[in-house]
């Protein structure tokens, strides 16, 4: 910026700027952009900023988003309740209804295992997670983790934990993406694809 | 999103989607971001909005951005005050201050004439660049708008008024960016950049 800026205009540049994959160009068009709004846009956008940080927290039971006590999956009746599916963020939770075909439960861990980062057991949700199984009438977790290493130690420790107490415990399935080029596709993934090849 | 959504986050989503360049994915992606913000950055985020927009106006004399009556530019005594750079938006009052050669004044235009879009010069800031210049003192206008359709349009039409006045007026020159390749230039800048030439 020149030597005469403008304070409250740098500030909100700033304050773009420090959002991921936002850099100083893209700031600075979005700021502008923000001073051309209407009074009313400009104060429901600053409101919202301030409405999501305040009102929405995690569902007490399996830790997704939520602007209440329980969130939208836990609190709906009709889901299979004997059933958990495992994930390392809220946003997978997201991706996984998207496809409309899982009918059960989430749990979401916050993250994924990662010694180096200082993020042990103890920084996930684990511990809730066997309070919940526990509890009884779980037949089935699923561990829908990333396929990082970070997510399959997550994946593998987890499911250690679990399976002394004779629930079943599953993987998401490996292979090739469909829609995508056999000839693209990395060989660990063409590995594990062949590996778990299917009878047709 | 699924069919359990978090209306506030549903909410900034929407939000942030309404900026320009900015898509579905990277609203979820922002908006997700400022959930896991501490409470007082979110907050100054959202402040930084209301501030901006309340406190940032038009400069008096020049109409670019400024928090109080006058701009700095206008302000600064230290600046020739006898010529006037116009553009047509602030932006390019910061491009030009970044060059840090230009030591006069600006005049900004907010936007170019353009009568498909029912934008003629009584929505541009003319009239005021008028009263500006019939104060006296003026020695010098520089046409510092695009080099588009619309930007051409409007220097000639604001060069027209001016000349009678006695009053030099001059244009940007247009040429081949530096740096750039002969190659890829298009036939229109090339012409140009012929027709300007200097001696060595």
């Amino acid at each position: 910026m020149s030597g005469y800026s403008v304070a409250p205009l740098d500030n909100l540049i700033e304050k773009f700027e420090s959002l991921p994959g936002i850099g100083k160009k893209t700031a600075q068009r979005l700021s502008y952009y923000v001073l051309t709004l209407p009074k009313d846009r400009a104060e429901a956008f600053s409101r919202a900023i301030l409405e999501a940080h305040e009102k929405i927290r995690y569902c007490k039971v399996c830790r997704n988003l939520t602007d209440s006590d329980l969130c939208g999956v836990c609190k709906d009746d009709s889901r299979e309740k004997s059933v958990i599916c495992v994930v390392e963020d809220t946003k997978d939770v997201v991706a996984l209804e998207k496809i409309g075909e899982f009918n059960a439960l989430y749990h979401v861990l916050h993250g994924s295992l990662s010694p180096l980062n200082g993020i042990g057991p103890d920084q996930l949700y684990i511990k809730e997670l066997l309070a919940r199984i526990n509890k009884g009438n779980i037949s089935e977790v699923i561990m829908a983790t990333n396929p990082t290493v970070e997510g399959e130690a997550t994946a593998m420790y987890i499911s250690k934990l679990i399976k002394p107490l004779n629930i079943k415990v599953t993987r998401l399935a490996y292979g090739i993406p469909v829609g995508a080029d056999l000839e693209y596709a990395d060989e660990i993934t063409l590995s594990r694809a062949l590996i778990g090849r299917s009878e047709m």
